[in-house]
């Protein structure tokens, strides 16, 4: 009852929605139109107190009639006239300096917010304000480079968006085949590791028993997946990516799977880009599918290694210790664009690729003494354990130019999570299992350990 | 459909919300419950990272089941030891001195900001955790005269909630009798202005053709109606309350009706006091009803007049020039609990309390310049203009006792709102019509006249 | 989201009704208004097939518009002037007496279908049709016994909504404190075993966590539920009610219970008197919860025996065999008014009622050899077992009035309902556990085994 | 509220169903299973009274898992073993006979009603009942010619889903861009007039303001639409189906139609052939746009002419009066696959099939004595008026092999609907503009009058 109550209130918002924005859209640009600063400090005054909603949805509106290059004045603009009054700040500054007190910190905390931050609380109050505010932070990124002021605007944005998708406002949901077609077409359109080409395609990922997408939603973007991750249920922990994706392949039921493998993980909105959501999101799907089906034990990523091939091929320029004539000779033949023709070969290869694996994941490390694979810095940062390498795991042109073929598994170990997380946060620490670990060149793994033994 | 997608996901977050309660919340308080403080430092430590939804579910458990001595001393903790941390800050400050930049300012900006928020944002991870986080600060309502230290709290309360408030986040819904029991329940025990004695009462508001109830809701709370405004659908402005809420009225079709009367608005949620949202739901009702029912050509509040009668009781005490012999007589048969007994009696009372009425809504000022009666501070402050006083308004004993029997007409116009508003924000101008002037004694119309000349 | 699709189906169906009924339903019944028989005999022709949705929402607004006499009448004239066509009848089995086929005997079939049903089934075309059907109905027995060939019309709705009514077109749905008022308010008003006073009591039957209500529901009536079971959950067989009801008991957790007592079966809908759908309901709900609550292992009901006390003062009377002076005296004593004071005078009672019960439950037969009870019927109708016999199951006023007190429980075991019921259906065989078997007095007991032998 | 309770109803048979589904539909078809006519033998006993669900159940699933040779010999079974009881029929007759009153007529008609029909209705007690009865009935086309005799069990099928699929159990519901992918996947499969190539044609078609697509639903089959229409919003009456269709089109606002044009109407169940729902679905789609958009004043639609390439070939050959030495040749081009190069021939061939469609449509009768077009006859009979003949509505290469390129618009005038429908049903009367009249070439015409003084 409660639900429907709610989804009452939305068709509202909605119907309000499309009955505003068809006429206001359709305002041409002419001559007399109001200036958007004009607006903006209109805005945050009384009128805007009076007049909100209606003076927020105008100024959005001419914002997204307006080209790139007047979008780009208009973000400068902000940068330059909307931050805090430096003279308030500086007299705050001052009185705290006589009298320290709660108080006077906090007037110099009120007075160092930037008058942008108001501006864009009251922007919100137009119908699809957050969802357009959202767009306009995609266009921050567009002139970012050329104008690193705007980096000022950017963590404006990222502050109240932070507050304002809080996971608790966030809610999870399945996204089957009796899904509405807007949302689905943007799954669709959304999906970042193992492209989705047609309907046909997308139907079989959420369409059969074994097979499960989970998206997070905002209440004020219902029709806007924030994030998603495709899940296969299966009978133990994959080793390779196209026996999941087969077209052919057969559905298992789900009272067979024992396993749950989240093998896509995609972000939708770039203007959410550093307002990270998928460590909830993975946890709460692991939490959920546990309770729906108690026979699940193992909850494992099958997940590419992005930078793998690049960070390689460096390597045998520099051709370390830990790399072998052996090794050289087995990837020549990947390198060569030739295919793998017998299991010698085979073999071989599988050795090299476990061994410069084992080296890459748990040797090299970026400025922050964390690994410099970023999938691999988001499963371990959410607390996983880097559990199998499967050298053979995605041997498509693109999986082999990307990473030789490699990839891997991340588990996801509910009672060791809190653990591998701060270990991995505070001492930059890499949970592996002893299987990837004893793959680890004996040269390495003995600097490994001396290491260990000094940390 | 995208409605009950949307229901989709809160019922899910209601499910969740079953499965993890009535567990958490019976975990009986042994010897070893872990010190609230020590999980707060967690939640907002790398546990919290790994953890924070569990945590956060834990602390708000253990709040909720502490008493209230156990909870002061919580709060009293939340501004000792989560607020900024000094010596950055001094350190932000310093840098600040010695280099003035965008930069530097955000962050004296970053380090002024109390732990406390970071704390509540968490706490909101928690499943319900916005509803319980807007219950704690009710407790700090308990206890601020003995401990005024905690305003400091509250104000980071207020911070965050006009945040997560944020009137583009809210939903307007009509409630009527096919909303679900336990959301009118709440109004039955929320309604402030005319008390509902019983569900047959709460009927006759919701269920006729003629009666509307708005309230606006949360996604995040959408059982707890925020605030609501009840509306009678009338043929012309009425002049008192008890035709209104008569038992045996016969309800008129909404065809025949041309006006909108608000003749009750109530708050709901004392934790959310201060953010306010009253503004916004007037104005969104107008514009919805106008949508729906194009023959409302006003809309009109008919409101009670709280501190009349204590005002006009202390006026008597001092005589004002104002006052004549004639008016003292005619309230004194009130005064001492007598009835108006003929046409005369009748009168003349009209005649004194609409004097005194516009001597209290047009001359009397607090210390901001505004009028001292709350109702019409608040009616006024949102471009609304005095229309109309009703002498015999509310003649029951309790009407009689706040205000002699006086109600009034506040005017929603459009056309004005804004003027009106920006008047009365910056100069206090009282937006009244010429009826209500015109009722001003002669000696103060005078002073009132020379004064707007000075203004 | 299939769900809201349909939702919004019957939103549409519902603003159309609203949009439809307000105009129709004030049309006043002015002299020139059409004849209903001439509307109806234009609903079956031709102009029928064109505008069969607007004359049969004509015909149903004069029809809620009439008197009682006026209804009289039309019903009259439906039995007098809608029936078969006879002489197409006659032609009907002239032809199959010259040529049996299944084409002949098909066209028997047809030709004596009276017209009544074509027509009901084209009223049913208009708005909220079902439902104004279903009341027509009810018309019919307020006149049944002044004119007894209005049975057949009846008959003709029976065959319809029989087939209208299908369980498979039926919805299940758990009623709770969150459903909208308008039918809780129907839950009050037709409750009619254990009247609820007010919505409080109302909330204490549904809200805890140990107490159920389930209601079916069709499609074309979705505020109107036709039949529902309250349910307690429990540990062990409740022996009375008044402990069940208590204003100020302690609820359990459903973990506790197990045990689900229904407690309450009301039908609702007067005009479906006749179109059974409690048997399923207690299937499914007995199904339901033990999927829901696994642990529930029991589930019995509690219930009245109407007739009880009638039936045991006419044996006072006629003083069979098994009536023993001691008994005369135990009632007695109830029988003045009075109430027992001691355990002896309690313990007395309880024989000599728990032998009159298995007296009247095994014993007693009506003209189809079935048990005199009702609720008797039903219960052991759907296969239920007579499993205890509570002496002081209800001492309230309109209990002892009732039945002395007495209450007695039904079992429902999934694995001997079919049994039962067969056994009970084609010999009258009552199942009854042997702790009541037991109770029965020798005499009477010698008699019931040499039936026992000849059957 | 009402609706969303609903929903909530139907999510509980979606979940049973698929709770019940899954196992009982993997059941192997070992040797021991019971034989289907025992099944339902018990499921019309006693037993069914007990069991009924789960019976129905395990026969529907026997059926579904039945080769088609099984079926055909179930579906002669159900013919020849559950028709009405013979002697049971010929006593009722009997009787009759003897004493004529509605009662013996009543037991007619009971007893000659067949078995079957109370056996299906038992079958519909199966969860998803109601759709796999319909789809046993697409059963019996694929073996009707094979075995006539199954004609008898067709017409009890019709006979009940007229009567469960009454229009006032219908819902009409606006198919759109947010409608779930399992229906619009449904309408791509069962578009017949138009076929839409894949996702992104459907998407023109549904998601434009200009465009619309509404479909009928029965409560028991909420993802199975039953029949659709689709409509553009157009200024004028279209006179050729390309550009209503191009991909490149510009869409107009709803503020400028002023014309909705439906231009595609399918049926979606097979099984429920002969159970019309096309009638009501334009007459409703009719009243809900003139609800919604105010300025349409114009319905319409732009149908193909399906055998009218076919009679008008049959007609060159017999060589009519009316078909003159130019049609003949300007058909010629078309028939040797040709193109028309220019205006002359143009205007020739447009003349002449305007006389032909003239002669076909007003002229030309089927045996019952109404036009031989089946649109034609559909429309007609539903009070529609043939406005226009469009020589070049579909010069596709199928628009011109199915009809020479012609289309028609057919018009909802809602002031003569009543009246053409009449017309036509009892004298086949065509209502048509006098545009169309004035194609006939003289000496039809004259026939057509000297016919219409005798009629």
């Amino acid at each position: 009852m409660r639900e429907s109550f709610f989804a009452d209130l939305l068709a509202q918002i909605a119907d309000r929605g499309r009955a505003l924005f068809p006429g206001s859209r359709r305002v041409p640009l002419l001559g007399h139109q109001p200036d958007i600063r004009d607006l903006c400090n209109a805005l945050l005054s009384r009128r805007g107190e009076a007049s909100g909603v209606a003076l927020a949805d105008q100024i959005l509106n001419i914002w997204s009639q307006s080209d790139s290059e007047r979008k780009k004045r208009f973000l400068l603009d902000l940068v330059a006239d909307f931050g805090p009054s430096l003279p308030q700040f500086e007299a705050a500054i001052a009185t705290w300096k006589e009298q320290r007190s709660e108080a006077t910190l906090r007037a110099v905390h009120a007075a160092a917010e930037p008058r942008r931050q108001e501006l864009i609380r009251r922007l919100n109050l137009a119908p699809g304000g957050t969802r357009r505010l959202v767009s306009m932070r995609e266009e921050i990124f567009a002139h970012r480079k050329e104008h690193p002021e705007l980096d000022i605007l950017d963590a404006d944005f990222v502050h109240l968006f932070s507050s304002w998708f809080n996971r608790g406002f966030l809610v999870l949901r399945r996204i089957d085949w009796s899904t509405s077609a807007n949302i689905l077409e943007k799954i669709i359109r959304y999906e970042a590791v193992h492209a989705i080409d047609d309907w046909t395609e997308l139907r079989r990922r959420i369409e059969p028993e074994d097979r499960r997408l989970f998206a997070f939603f905002h209440p004020q973007m219902t029709d806007e997946p924030l994030i998603f991750v495709e899940v296969a249920l299966t009978r133990d922990i994959p080793d390779s990516i196209a026996p999941l994706l087969a077209p052919d392949r057969q559905a298992i039921s789900t009272a067979e799977a024992d396993t749950a493998v989240f093998y896509s993980i995609s972000n939708c909105q770039e203007g959410l880009r550093g307002v990270s959501f998928g460590n909830f999101l993975i946890k709460q799907v692991v939490e959920d599918l546990r309770r729906e089906l108690p026979n699940l034990r193992t909850f494992v990523t099958l997940s590419p290694v992005p930078g793998f091939a690049k960070w390689l091929d460096r390597q045998l320029g520099t051709a370390p210790a830990w790399l072998t004539p052996a090794d050289i000779e087995a990837l020549d033949i990947l390198r060569r664009g030739g295919g793998i023709t017998n299991d010698q070969e085979r073999g071989h290869l599988a050795v090299t690729l476990d061994g410069a694996a084992a080296q890459y994941f748990l040797m090299e490390k970026n400025n922050h003494q964390k690994p410099i694979d970023p999938v691999a810095r988001f499963h371990l940062g959410n607390g996983a354990r880097l559990e199998r390498l499967n050298p053979f795991g995605d041997i498509s042109a693109n999986g082999i130019r990307q990473s030789y073929g490699l990839m891997v598994n991340y588990l996801y170990d509910l009672k060791s999570i809190e653990e591998n997380h701060e270990a991995f946060a505070e001492a930059g620490e890499v949970a592996a299992s002893s299987t990837v670990r004893n793959k680890l060149r004996p040269t390495t793994a003995e600097r490994k350990d001396s290491k260990k033994i000094v940390a």
